[in-house]
């Protein structure tokens, strides 16, 4: 997508010399540095610390890393030693999970010596796959929201960023937006800020602006004002892990939003790749483990100082402790429609497919 | 309350000079500063900028700020304009318009010679009813938590600060939890950081870790994932306007905690003086003025940095617009109970009190 009219991916290989070009996110809006992955290690620390984020984009870049791992030793030890560090990096999201059973099954059939260059082709293949995924859950979102809505300018809420920064390029809840754009209809975007991490005022506002979509940034507080007061047409968000009964698992406050909606007969999406999908069965999906990150994202914060740096600033009282769930979990009841590369759901639909 | 030990008001006269003191709202929890106000324009501006905030403080503040102009000129015409510069400030919360309503009644019957002196005792009658006023509110709330919950320990969640900071001291939605801690009954408390302005983060951690009292600060995104996991077992807030059928105008973000709470079976408790009851049946409660903040609120953000100066970084792209309304509605159905100094209510017995 758009970044100052030039086109971008958030991830994309060097095969010159076998290393991954990503974009820092930690470094937006403020900066637009590009930033390279040469190992295992280097793929790890950027999930972890979230130069790369959202659950399609660390999916693909945990593909790397297992490719990397198979550069450096293509044992069957090495390959069970990167997916277990990787899978434990960011513990909610099911896309991680599901790239690197992908990554398993097709390595664990060859021979060592022929591993790396199925990795790499492989890695390929998922962030191409990917694209492809994401423009099609922005026609199918294209085509629920021509037929259901026929007014002027179209008022949507999006909390965090699904956008394309969350995934390879157009993103799972701002694709169906970018195409609706596209597509000459009139949009207004109220973007959650987002709190902890700020995903809304750091990467979807800039997102949104790089592609002149009209938007205001809101405190998270704002959004039951707002649909309480007509101000919101419809809710659209993406997704860390979906459950086949249609329970959604995304960024903490998506809950909150979902409750508002409801009340005020609001349709709440959600836009995720059938890889958020967890199949498995045998366990309450209210159980799933909900990653806790430290407690600095909530007493400190990021931004441009006087100086034009970025720059942390303390914004608590020393001392004072907090609890940062990075997920929460929306029941089924809440959710209008699932929008997937396949087509778009009810959650009873959904469960008919799975169960 | 306790400051580092030591017994604080938020706002105490200097009858010497006829100055008024105020705790410098803006410089929490990093500087503690006290400031005097001398005239109608100091008190307009620590209001607008909240230097003092929250409705019961704003009340007494305000009283002070008549008390100012009448000592300057105490003619019709200045008590008139004074009443006036004064409402528009912050037009939300009915507690201020109280304060001026009292105030103007008291003196207009006066010959203005002695409009000052009555203004000036009456401001200190204002600001000891306060005090009075919310400890009948914590000991009403006290019995309220006591005969309701029995069990260890109490988890409680507050958005905004209605604490004592919010008043001249114990606070409205924290006195309660005072008069609770110093009887010996084992807290916790989930604090809102409440943007846009982190009055939770600024304000409540602060005073409550002045006394002592467990806490823990999240984000205004995280209280909905705690009250479907049982971790909260009531929510406490206070209030700017109560409409007679019991409908809550509080700081924004209120309305999606009381849904969640709703949700979850949670008591949602609100706390604050009669002065706080809108009696005026003639408008659509719905259709109050809900104050528009400035953007830079939500786009730039205050802390302390890394030389441990207050300072202020931006935290949104270059040119990002920004909506900031201060406060919302939350419909009666929602509020388990509103206690107030004459005792605890539900909407139901407080709309048979005044309609």
């Amino acid at each position: 997508m758009n970044v100052s009219g030039k086109n971008f991916q958030t991830i994309w290989p060097d095969p010159a010399e076998y290393s991954v070009h990503i974009i820092d996110q930690t470094k937006l809006p403020h900066q637009f540095v590009i930033k390279k992955l040469y190992s295992l290690d280097d793929v790890i620390a950027a999930i972890k610390i979230m130069e790369v984020r959202g659950a399609p984009l660390i999916g693909v870049t945990a593909a790397y890393g297992i490719a990397f791992a198979m550069k450096n030793n293509p044992s069957d030890e090495s390959l069970k030693e990167a997916s277990s560090r990787l899978f434990q990096s960011r513990p909610t999201a099911v896309n991680l999970q599901w790239a690197l059973n992908r990554m398993n099954e097709a390595l664990l059939l060859l021979s060592p010596d022929t591993r790396f260059d199925k990795a790499w082709s492989l890695s390929q293949e998922i962030l191409d796959e990917d694209i492809m995924t994401n423009q099609s859950i922005g026609e199918h979102g294209l085509h629920l929201i021509e037929s259901t809505f026929n007014k002027k300018t179209l008022q949507v809420l999006t909390h965090c960023n699904a956008g394309w920064l969350a995934t390879v390029d157009y993103g799972t809840a701002l694709s169906p937006l970018y195409y609706a754009f596209n597509q000459g209809v009139d949009l207004h975007v109220w973007v959650d800020e987002t709190r902890p991490r700020n995903q809304g005022a750091h990467l979807t506002a800039w997102e949104l602006a790089q592609h002149n979509i009209s938007h205001t940034l809101i405190s998270d507080n704002t959004g039951g004002h707002l649909m309480q007061r007509g101000e919101v047409d419809f809710v659209i968000v993406g997704a860390d892990r979906i459950s086949v009964h249609g329970d959604v698992c995304n960024k903490i406050g998506t809950y909150l939003k979902a409750l508002a909606a409801f009340e005020n007969n609001i349709p709440f999406y959600v836009a995720a790749p059938k890889s958020t999908i967890d199949t498995d069965t045998t366990k309450n999906f209210f159980d799933i483990p909900i990653e806790s990150r430290h407690e600095e994202e909530v007493l400190m914060m990021q931004g441009l100082g006087h100086d034009g740096e970025i720059t942390h600033i303390h914004i608590a009282p020393k001392g004072t402790r907090a609890f940062n769930p990075a997920f929460d979990i929306t029941p089924h009841k809440y959710i209008t429609k699932i929008i997937t590369e396949d087509g778009v759901y009810s959650p009873q639909e959904l469960r008919s497919i799975y169960l």
